[in-house]
């Protein structure tokens, strides 16, 4: 299997002592992703910090960095943040997330970062995408579905510009579709979803017990495994029927492909280009581009930072506060 | 059968000449709906005129109507159209809609009308939905799908107060996505599509041609037919999936359900309710309403008046013209 993912070089300016910046910060599983960019998105700091998830290990640590950075560069313009769950409606911190990172739930970041500004609070899917529009694959749309193919399918959706949160933040859900009524209900009660077909955690179930892993049976149906073929075009196909059903419901003009899984390269997106091909309503002759993610796993920190700052793909050519400065 | 469509009472108010009103207009298949409506939503006049397909009647028929009402009630403070087909990114007119109201794709309304302001046009589910958020089941919500059940299954979504249009203008076809992916594609290439399970043309094949119409399949499923029971009941558990689905996808507070084959009234409002909870992932102990569309064959002579009046849910207390009087 060859790994294709692509990462766009963002520019590195070190060079910039008391550069007015924005600190996007991402809160994964198991280490804390962050960036510091100007508003214009150049990057001046990045970093990856792993945590241990016990007694709030993440909040210590990413106090610790955002400390560090403001020693180096003084008071950040703004700073975002983005954390698995849903966040809570006023965005000031992660409302429901059971399970895992226990203590994030209404954890207050501005006062546990001193900030003398307000820190919104995205999903981490969010996040991902508001970074692909901002400074990855997604450059210049409004329009644009995000699929995370890892251990669940992941995603998150913009539409005319705006990025869908809904009612208590769950929106952009997009594994969690019924690909088969006739299948079981996932951990979202959804009937045969599409994470139930593509997700890492089902591999052993959907082969019988043969492979560990997606890489492991991309690796065999890339050597000619009929078996193992079959499995993985079941698994594409499902993404490319879920692909065509959203494009109804977003009318997307692109979807943003990342996660692990996407490391797959050609493997995953030759049939899948196929696939959506087959089943997507082309309406006047109408595509959506099918786009590997940029930024890997430093999204979710670029959108932090956009979040930060204001971005708005719906007014695309200017982030707020330097259209309020021209005012 | 019980009819059990409800209609809310919106107050009409003959005793107000030059008032300021805005005026609504819906161009369907066989009819036009129209309404003049003050910026609250009180009901000056209200029509529906039939047209036959031929010729571009459906624009002398508007053009004599609207003549009409200028006459009796002023000139408009705002004209507002919806129609089948996809608008234009401009809202100028209709861009896509083939095989009928041939002369519909790009008529330019504002024009033709000789109206002094532009004339927003809307597709016609979009407006449904608009009018019913606006005055209808919805008022107040933010986070609303709507599904009319009829011939096919329409459907329009708003997410955040923000009405879905896309990137060619076709967001919201909730019919079309995939309830089995080994079924049939339908016109939009969808596999197993909602409108395949519940939509009223493909009743014959759906009951191997033992049922004409939705109606009498309902009827024969109240009083006890077993292969009538069965048909009607997968119908009904394909849309409560799909609205499982779409939940994960716009997180919507409310679903409103409307069209023709509501009028079905508890044959399906009950049995969907209990499919809904099956299906829904009630994040945080939430569940979404099931709502009856209340405003009828006129919510898109509304949707499109509260278009013409810059009515936006996003900032539900006061319409925008409003807002700017407040300045």
């Amino acid at each position: 299997m060859r790994a294709t993912k692509s990462r766009r070089s963002v520019p590195l300016n070190t060079d910039l002592p008391n550069t007015e910046y924005f600190l996007g910060l991402d809160l994964g599983g198991t280490s804390i992703k962050a960036v510091a960019v100007t508003a214009k998105g150049e990057k001046l700091r990045q970093r990856s910090v792993p945590f241990v998830d016990r007694d709030m290990e993440w909040a210590r640590k990413i106090r610790t960095l955002v400390r560090a950075w403001r020693r180096e560069l003084g008071e950040p313009a703004g700073i975002g943040l983005s954390a698995p769950g849903l966040a809570a409606k006023d965005a000031r911190s992660i409302a429901v997330m059971p399970g895992r990172l226990l203590g994030l739930e209404r954890f207050e970041w501005a006062d546990y970062l001193a900030s003398p500004r307000p820190i919104p609070i995205l999903n981490d899917a969010h996040a991902a995408l508001l970074g692909e529009v901002w400074r990855g694959a997604a450059r210049g749309l409004r329009d644009v579905m995000l699929f995370t193919l890892g251990t669940g399918v992941g995603g998150a959706a913009m539409v005319d510009g705006h990025l869908l949160r809904g009612a208590i933040g769950r929106a952009g859900h997009l594994g969690h579709i019924t690909v088969d009524w006739n299948g079981p209900r996932d951990d979202f009660n959804t009937a045969g979803s599409l994470e139930h077909f593509m997700g890492n955690k089902f591999i052993r179930e959907r082969s019988k017990g043969r492979f560990a892993s997606t890489h492991e049976l991309v690796a065999a149906a890339v050597e000619g495994d009929a078996a193992a073929k079959e499995i993985w075009d079941r698994s594409v196909r499902a993404l490319g029927c879920s692909i065509g059903s959203l494009i109804n419901v977003l009318d997307s003009d692109a979807v943003i492909i990342g996660g692990g899984i996407a490391r797959a390269g050609e493997a995953l997106f030759t049939p899948l280009e196929r696939y959506v091909r087959h089943y997507e309503w082309q309406a006047g002759g109408h595509q959506a581009k099918i786009l590997r993610a940029e930024l890997g796993d430093h999204a979710g920190a670029y959108g932090s930072a956009a979040n930060a700052l204001g971005f708005n793909a719906a007014k695309p050519s200017r982030p707020a506060k330097q259209r309020a400065q021209e005012l």
